[in-house]
């Protein structure tokens, strides 16, 4: 069952399993095959020679009357013309919606002085949501003199989106208290990014963290864009604050002299901000089809791009609704189940820790600890690797 | 795990439930979320009062300040303006998709005068499809020379995909050997139509069948075009060439005068051509869950649906890579298996037959038999019952 997702954009076509009632998830919305959106491709596995298999026939039509395949023949290269229509298509698509954020940006950046507070709404502005915004009482009036803007507003927006919140830790929640915004802009070439906005923090000391998401083009046989590579800011941890690492500490004792001494070293483990960092594919896709944890590499490019998704077509565009998780009540979590069947409880996993002894001195005799106190921002640790 | 399929578009909000590595279905592309293509929408099963709930919080945020409730009230009116104009881009987009679909028409023109052998190719034309043209005798020439067209070019096409050739029984092929064209076009109102074209034939005397699919929109709340619901053109069926349905001959015996009298009755099959009757379903989705056959109404619709994007998103633009089924060979059938395993022989079910009897004169004595010389079309009957 396992697929190869296109990396290069170079060697698939456009066209995906055909979607069938069989393999149609129950409790999502009908796939609809679309010419519109960037797509993850898949070709058949084990199909190495695909590359020289494009433009030729896969079947056998040599059969036919030399008459009805100077009719194909005809046929296959209109079918070009056409394609070549289409990437045009592909670009007029993608300027439409360029230009329709421009359109909501004046309204997003309204929203943003909002949130953090920088202005208040006027009483027109507040009419037009038909919220209840009457107060409680004279003790939380006074209590709500003190709030800025709306405490926790994207972080509490990610927190209802399933996708997202899955690689959202209890730590990252720390830092994710400070996102003031998330707003959609277009690099040069064909993709979109996402920026992340933190007001002043001690986790880092980015104001702003970008993530954006090249798409590919097939310009003679393929006329759609294909997601290609995404590429992440990188995060300027304050020290000993870094969420995607753990330290250990270990004692080492001196077979000679007997004389302990503590090393720390720093472990993997799980964070919201691995987001940033650019998952480690080959040229050919080759090269690494699983991550350091033995993931199937083509999944976490898939799931990534699935949450770069969320951000794009969910948060920026819904906010307020995935705030109030008011939008919830109109989504299917039937699949809720699924997931608390699958995911067993992440336990600290003894075996990797002590692996770490392996590379210590021939010559120390090891006690190795994992003690607590040092052990610096140690909860949730799913996986644990020696860098 | 049943759902309820928006059917008027009035009900759903435009998101679908969050796509997740769980629920994805290996063999397939990455779902991607776009605003872009019109989708069928899920609710909760059971959320009765969803219609209330709109525009009204499904969460309770009356616990925070109030200065923090006017705050995402004035959010909320923001998200309204930002709604508007999606609404104004999923126009422009379809309005996009129509500009192209223009230019791609002579091209699909040329291609329908090649498949029904109105005009050669040029040896310009052929040259750039790089087919292999070579003759292969003398003899296979001379057959050639008898050949019209490219016979059965778009039943071929439609049998090489697995959602549409699941609809087409034996009987339909011979119907679908005259279809010569299927084409793209555009009602007024949002949607597009399929247009099947056929030469003259023995099934029925229509040139064009047409199929409109509507798409239905939510102005205030939803910004994205939904499915509405279908319209086909009626069928002119020639005598007794129904392919929708079969005939059973009955012998009926009086029980005074023990005369026998033969009497004939069409019973529903299965068949490609049901494409074109619009499915019965109530104005809100609520009268006809089931079909006659106890099919899930809104699996048939979404079924329906995804048929009619198959052609216009695969066959239409790809028709000749579908002929030679060169575009096989770039998708993922690892589903294949997955239905032969589902999909029992259809076999004939007696039991639907009988009956019948039920509905003869109490009067009568009958004798029930189903003829096998008397039953016209009668092979892959897969549901048969009295209409």
């Amino acid at each position: 069952m396992a697929e190869n997702v296109d990396i290069t954009g170079k060697r698939v076509d456009k066209l995906s399993a055909a979607p069938t009632p069989h393999n149609t998830p129950s409790g999502t919305a009908a796939p609809i095959s679309s010419a519109k959106a960037p797509q993850f491709m898949t070709i058949e596995e084990g199909d190495e020679g695909l590359g020289e298999k494009l433009g030729s026939l896969a079947y056998d039509i040599s059969s036919l009357p030399a008459s009805v395949r100077r009719r194909l023949s005809a046929l296959k290269g209109l079918e070009g013309e056409r394609n070549k229509l289409e990437v045009e298509f592909q670009h007029a698509i993608l300027e439409l919606e360029k230009e329709f954020s421009k359109k909501y940006e004046p309204l997003y950046a309204r929203r943003a002085e909002i949130v953090r507070g920088a202005r208040e709404p006027t009483s027109e502005e507040i009419e037009k949501g038909e919220y209840d915004v009457e107060s409680n009482g004279e003790a939380e009036q006074e209590k709500a003199v003190e709030t800025k803007g709306i405490p926790e507003f994207w972080l509490t927006a990610m927190k209802n989106d399933l996708m997202i919140s899955e690689a959202v830790t209890t730590e990252d929640e720390e830092a994710l208290k400070h996102l003031v915004d998330i707003r959609l802009s277009y690099p040069e070439k064909p993709g979109f990014t996402l920026e992340f906005e933190f007001e002043k923090n001690d986790f880092f000391t980015n104001t702003v963290l970008k993530k954006t998401y090249y798409y590919g083009e097939q310009p003679t046989r393929e006329s759609i864009f294909l997601y290609d590579h995404a590429e992440g800011d990188k995060i300027e941890w304050l020290p000993n604050r870094d969420l995607t690492v753990r330290v250990v500490t270990k004692k080492q004792r001196n077979k000679t002299t007997k004389q302990t001494r503590v090393v720390k070293s720093t472990v993997k483990r799980d964070s919201f901000f691995d987001f940033f960092t650019a998952l480690q594919v080959g040229e050919d896709g080759e090269d690494a089809e699983v991550d350091e944890n033995g993931e199937d590499i083509d999944d976490l490019i898939a799931r990534d791009y699935e949450v770069a998704e969320n951000f794009k077509e969910r948060l920026i565009p819904h906010a307020v609704e995935w705030f109030t998780g008011e939008i919830l009540a109109l989504e299917n979590y039937d699949n809720f189940s699924d997931i608390e069947e699958e995911d067993e409880e992440d336990e600290f996993d003894d075996e990797h820790v002590l692996n770490l002894k392996d590379k210590t001195s021939a010559d120390d005799e090891d006690s190795l600890v994992s003690d607590d106190d040092e052990v610096q921002n140690n909860q949730n640790p799913t996986e644990c690797r020696q860098q």
